[in-house]
């Protein structure tokens, strides 16, 4: 009987002993292998996207470019617009709760239609020099703005944006980038570009243009008006594509600067976990609730990221939903730009877009419809989560010195020790107590202020390290 | 030293003791805690869901309700179909992947403008008698057709539909409901109805209207027509309610036969990863794929869930992005419905389409469109998520005896040792290789041969069980 009770407890010991060690495997592995950097993927610098097969000759002129709202252009959707159907109103006692509270979309289109001054808006677009290149068969469209004449160093910054923007979010920043600050030895030579399929950019019909290739294609043309070293600025998809840049070319990219910086390592997603533990430990305090209860940040990330999954899943159908329809196509977008603006909207009946000057989001809107490029602007969502490369990309860190500037209302804030597991060289962070998602539209001076600071430490970075 | 190791022996042991049992008491407190039935939530029957205060006098008229597709309506969709933009035609290769294919769905709208034949349509729909009656403050809309005189017993059926469908998804069923078959002594009084934000019916401009207070207001339908005890035949966002009515009215409900059945039962979620585990011994063998591996199970619903994933979220700004667009408004709805009927259709260019009808497809945009629902008919989405109700009804389990029938294509497919968890008497269950989603109108005569049989079944369990 005894002998047994033996028995049983070395058998008790074993199964422990075998449980602890496994537990210690398990765990050393995970994080050995959330850790591991992956070889980089083969990646053609050169693969065609246009029309057909890759020509022999490549078209490499660069043509001055002028943006035109033509006549018809604009009697067409002022048409649509006047003949929109009336829109089913919003429950009772509800203004932002069930999506684009269409009291105040109505406001909205009715501006469209009768105040926003079409000829004025595209002479502002037009103030800046725009341009057109071929790369990889795309035609590219960019606007370059260099620095009245001046003594300070001139810097090359390109500009990249997101979804549903174009260089368009950048006209407020521009001059403010051109023009030298008496604290800065240095000033910026601007290129704001479209993403391919995006604002006057063409898109492509071929399946993989991923952030990773479209970042490939931004190098390109670079490359193409004869920059070789550069500084980026990027937000969303924009920032998306620029981690790439940074990781594929890290010699040639001088310095990022994002302001929506992600770390989508492995490791990263697990540390999310980690850090909802012991918030404490890796968040400063003030900021904690810009992540932590992690509840709180997924109810609402569920909550806000329909279009998501959707543009994600089926880009197509919605792109082909809001084709024929201007008020349409403004009430699917003007409410991400709302959110985005203000997670706190909810329950105002303009859902954040009064942080958007009604312009600037008609800009946006005209720009889109006129264009015709919904649907291409949409499939970046589908295309970033189809491929492998990008996972891969996105698994390999970068030694680009970095510099995160995190808005209050950004969709997704990752604290410093989460962004260290992809931009090693994080040498400048600022987290503010105000600003959105669209900073450049919303709060391009301090946008700007911040450019220049982490600027000025990507060249005491670059100078030490001996870049450049 | 010896003794220093018995204590780490003793120390191990505790830890181990302590370990299993805090396993075996989570283990069965969870299983425990799924198990449990909550009590029945205090529902108002008489809800007031009309615009404004309920009034002191109720109109309980029932009309006679003829269905017009109006010149003035025709026209304005012709000439909005006519100017539809051109669309972003599918990337090279592709067909159905990233979304509905464009150069299909312009032969789906290019044949609604010259040969849609309206007038037939309308026609056809009205073969049937429809009528309105305002329940609880919203006028809602419905067919009912008796069998000719015949000596067999006639027992009153309600049908119910989901989105984006109408009553109009039952037509090729009504005639073949009540026509008697020699070999059952029944035969059916058929009352299709639209739910409320749906076809001709009412939507509410009240938030709260979840499937369960919308099962309330079906019940109080058939309450007014004089009906106190019926069956059910629904399938989709039907389903959820006719599940809802058979938990709070089963002495109202004789028999619910779904082609969509689900348990929402928590310990039904339990079960579907214990199933993953050993699918043999709970899916016959020959019906595991439909569920399991769950990972295909799990990747298929997040390809297709995007639609629902922002219809649960923001239904007004999809519903706004497709209010005045009939081309846009039938993409968005067309690629669900195609998807939906067959789940292999991601390769073809048809997305799925080709299994249904196109006059009957495009019954139901003209549907959707004419009477500018579609809003109304996303809000479902969200307020069935909106509401703890939603989630108490679900959990209680129904005594109703209920029949499953399982169509190949079904976006989701609950085994029988699932379904019992919320219907207790399942007493007729059948799985086909064949079918889709909108059963009604993809294999009608499947569906009502399906109906006939259960019904049999339920007649013979409630004699057995003295109900009725």
């Amino acid at each position: 009987m005894n002998d047994n009770w033996d028995n049983v407890l070395v058998q008790m010991i074993k199964s422990f002993s075998l449980f602890a060690v496994a537990a210690v495997v398990i765990g050393v592995g995970t994080y050995y292998y959330l850790w591991r950097v992956p070889d980089m993927p083969k990646l053609d610098f050169e693969r065609w996207w246009g029309n057909g097969d890759k020509p022999n000759e490549d078209d490499k002129t660069i043509r001055a470019f002028k943006i035109v709202f033509n006549e018809t252009m604009i009697e067409d959707l002022k048409y649509r617009l006047r003949n929109r159907r009336p829109y089913t109103q919003p429950l009772e006692g509800m203004q932002s709760e069930y999506g684009i509270n269409t009291i105040y979309l109505d406001k909205i289109l009715q501006y469209w239609h009768d105040k926003y001054n079409f000829k004025k808006r595209v002479d502002l677009l037009n103030r800046y020099p725009h341009y057109k290149t071929k790369i990889q068969g795309l035609d590219i469209h960019f606007i370059r703005v260099k620095p009245e004449s001046t003594n300070k160093k001139i810097l090359p910054i390109l500009l990249m944006h997101g979804w549903p923007s174009s260089s368009k979010e950048f006209d407020k920043v521009i001059p403010m980038l051109t023009t030298p600050r008496t604290e800065y030895d240095f000033v910026f030579e601007v290129i704001a570009v479209d993403l391919p399929g995006f604002g006057f950019s063409e898109g492509t019909n071929k399946p993989g243009l991923t952030p990773v290739q479209i970042g490939i294609i931004m190098r390109n043309l670079m490359k193409r008006i004869g920059i070789d070293k550069f500084y980026i600025q990027a937000g969303d998809w924009g920032s998306q594509a620029a981690t790439h840049m940074c990781t594929i070319f890290p010699d040639e990219i001088l310095g990022f600067h994002s302001n929506m910086p992600l770390s989508s390592r492995s490791i990263s997603n697990l540390k999310y976990v980690i850090g909802s533990m012991f918030p404490s430990l890796f968040v400063e305090s003030k900021h904690k609730h810009r992540l932590y209860p992690l509840k709180d940040f997924f109810l609402y990330l569920v909550r806000e990221s329909g279009y998501f999954h959707l543009q994600a899943t089926k880009p197509d159908t919605i792109g082909a939903a809001v084709t024929d329809t201007p008020a349409g196509m403004a009430a699917y977008v003007f409410e991400k730009i709302g959110v985005c603006s203000n997670k706190k909207q909810l329950h105002t009946q303009h859902g954040g877009l009064d942080n958007i000057d009604i312009d600037d989001l008609l800009d946006t809107a005209t720009i889109l419809w006129a264009n015709a490029c919904i649907t291409t602007s949409m499939r970046i969502y589908a295309e970033a989560f189809a491929w492998p490369e990008t996972y891969i990309v996105h698994d390999i860190p970068t030694k680009v010195p970095t510099a995160a500037v995190n808005f209050l209302h950004e969709v997704i804030y990752q604290p410093d020790w989460i962004l260290r597991d992809k931009f090693i060289n994080l040498v400048h962070s600022t987290t503010l107590d105000f600003g959105g998602h669209f900073a450049a539209m919303q709060t391009p001076k301090e946008l700007v202020d911040d450019v220049f600071a982490s600027v000025n430490e990507f060249i005491k970075f670059n100078t030490k390290n001996g870049k450049k």
